[in-house]
């Protein structure tokens, strides 16, 4: 009798009515002779309720507060589904996370997962029970606090219980069918992956794919967590049935790329003729690390003379202007001789395992976007994926350039 | 450095703002140097909505699902009125029910408190924390699952802690400033009460008045807890002090009287020519009970012959056609003549410890109401109140008859 975990987010357990759709997929799955634990987030909207009380509290609120305020959306959640579950006969009850429990760190707000004891979970399913778990949520042991874990909490939640109860899948439902190649609302020719390995999906959700939490799908690669992304607003009686993520090896015939993703909202700063000499980097980047700025592609090129060099960085359009103070405040000291920025940048990137075995992929594209006269401001590859930083202006035409160059294009 | 329990209902924290003023009351408090814990119910309305969901959910809902569902309302409340109370430089924590432990028995929906461990309250005021508490939910030990403790569930919560940490009061704040004579919409000449004896408001609170409910009076008049009644809309700087319920050694000068209180939707079954013989009470009640109908004034009085009697008695009048169902089912084993019913009716009470020691007090009220033409269906009285069953179109007259005829009239 395989185990499975299904994971359901706020789109899908909206309200009663989708909450009944949510219990004929698991009552189809349970029919299928698998063991079911269920995790679900809050009823859309609810969280962002909560959240807006907590911050009319106080702008500087205890996190741990917050937790326990936010905490609350899921918990309604997973009693509601486990009453439904049993109103269609179907044996099931609700775990909120001290109670199962999944243990975390006391990073309240971001909390992360420290282990999940299984026992309880495996005695319920003995008794043929669905567990429906309260997602986002668990508790830091020392203490006895609720913990939240965050943004995408729920599909990591869902992940880490696959793996703590050997389960042989998790199938994330969302509002969407699966991971496409691109966003099929700029390139409607964009097709449904059948697979995508861990690595890539990996990639795809830092550079800007929205379908999964960078923190879910690196904890589904460390456990090897077969991981399907689908649809709850699909027939229950009749899915389709989604992307897999999942070791490479499981995936034949590699793609050289296998995705297009884009990042909007990146600013770019360069520093020209800063002092080519140890220490200067250290200078400018450990002020904005130390300012929590998040600082993205690095660049750095000759300038005109020996002596000097220019450095350019991208950071979030939101963290600009706060990025730029900072630098113009230690300009002695960095010595550089200007600070130039842009913003309305946008990062494309092409990732896919094919590239390890292919040379000049990159430089494909660079051809491409000549043609088409898109103007390339930096340039970061890796091993299986790289970016380009380009004007927010030619975002589509970037996307579908890519998309159509790496044969990305449904027939 | 004296201990304070004060409990604040769901009108009084419906929104932020509300909230926020109930801790300025808080505040007051602390800075009057009292050790606190704060018990706080649902946002008004919150529970209203969860228990609509369990309900579409499910008509016949687990109540375990329930609990956990319900109990979160409590759990936003706690988190935010801390919030709000760190914002305003005042060290607090949130404790949900099963943080403390508040251990109740397994009868969910409407678990009885089975024991308080103050020991983690206790560390919390050691460290100068004000504990804001989660009303109306516990957990049961053995499963570990969440407990509710059904209608007046926060009030009972408050008690029982303000038993636990031995604190000097319990201080119930509502959204009227104190227990009055009689319910002021009926008689504006009513008064708030300075002092009410422990046994006279269980009394006033089991025959209809709805200021307190009826199981957190019980715990306070067992554990002794001095408990005020008292306004969340008074000026938090310059408070009423409301009316206190404590022991009758407490009041120097007792009244004869000192409420009256009236319960709405009563209904009478007589059953006419009942065989007066050992069983036959056991016949008609049993089923009943069986049904979980809650029958209350009992009169039996000898018929027209010697060997029947009539047997009347009050259901609330959402059980009456249901009782009416099950005893007219069993006519043929109780052996009654007929039975006949009445819906509509009102029950309207005296209380006051002073009937003790007065003679002939319940006479007056006989007099009283014959003079206004109120005609008395059933009667009944114990050492401290006395209850008349009357049609309900009488009820503004009876209450203000009996208002004035015991002095109880605002000068």
């Amino acid at each position: 009798m395989a185990r499975l975990v299904m994971k359901f987010g706020g789109t899908s357990v909206a309200n009663m009515e989708r909450i009944r759709n949510v219990a004929q997929h698991v009552r189809r799955e349970v029919e299928a002779g698998h063991q079911v634990a269920v995790v679900v987030s809050a009823m859309a909207g609810k969280t962002n309720e909560l959240v807006g009380w907590v911050n009319e509290g106080s702008k500087l609120y205890d996190p741990r507060e917050y937790d326990a305020v936010v905490a609350s959306g899921e918990q309604v959640t997973s009693g509601l589904l486990a009453i439904v579950l049993q109103d269609m006969g179907i044996s099931a009850r609700s775990w909120q996370g001290w109670q199962i429990p999944l243990l975390t760190s006391d990073a309240h707000g971001s909390a992360r997962i420290a282990g999940i004891d299984g026992k309880n979970l495996d005695e319920g399913f003995k008794r043929g029970e669905v567990a429906v778990i309260a997602g986002f949520q668990g508790i830091h042991a020392e203490t006895g606090r609720l913990t939240t874990l965050g943004r995408g909490g729920s599909d990591t939640s869902a992940v880490a219980i696959a793996a703590a109860i050997g389960a042989e899948r998790c199938d994330i439902y969302t509002d969407v069918d699966g991971v496409y190649t691109t966003d099929p609302r700029i390139v409607p020719k964009a097709k449904r992956l059948e697979k995508v390995a861990f690595e890539e999906m990996l990639e795809m959700a830092s550079l800007g794919a929205k379908v999964l939490q960078v923190r879910s799908v690196e904890l589904a690669m460390v456990h090897k967590v077969r991981t399907y992304v689908r649809s709850s607003f699909d027939d229950p009686a009749n899915p389709t049935p989604g992307t897999l993520i999942c070791d490479e090896e499981e995936i034949m015939e590699q793609q050289i790329v296998t995705g297009i993703a884009y990042s909007k909202d990146e600013a770019q700063i360069t520093l020209r003729r800063v002092a080519d000499k140890p220490g200067v980097a250290a200078a400018i980047f450990v002020p904005l690390a130390e300012a929590n700025i998040n600082v993205d592609m690095i660049i750095q090129v000759t300038s005109d003379n020996t002596t000097t060099t220019d450095i350019t960085f991208t950071v979030p359009t939101a963290d600009f202007e706060r990025a730029k103070t900072i630098l113009e405040g230690r300009k002695a000291e960095i010595a550089y001789g200007a600070l130039e920025g842009a913003r309305d940048l946008v990062k494309v990137s092409a990732i896919g395992i094919g590239m390890r075995s292919h040379a000049g992929v990159a430089a494909r594209a660079f051809k491409a976007f000549a043609e088409k006269g898109i103007n390339i401001r930096a340039i970061t590859t890796s091993e299986i994926k790289f970016s380009l930083l380009i004007d927010a202006a030619y975002t589509e035409l970037a996307v579908r350039t890519l998309h159509s160059l790496y044969g990305l294009d449904a027939a």
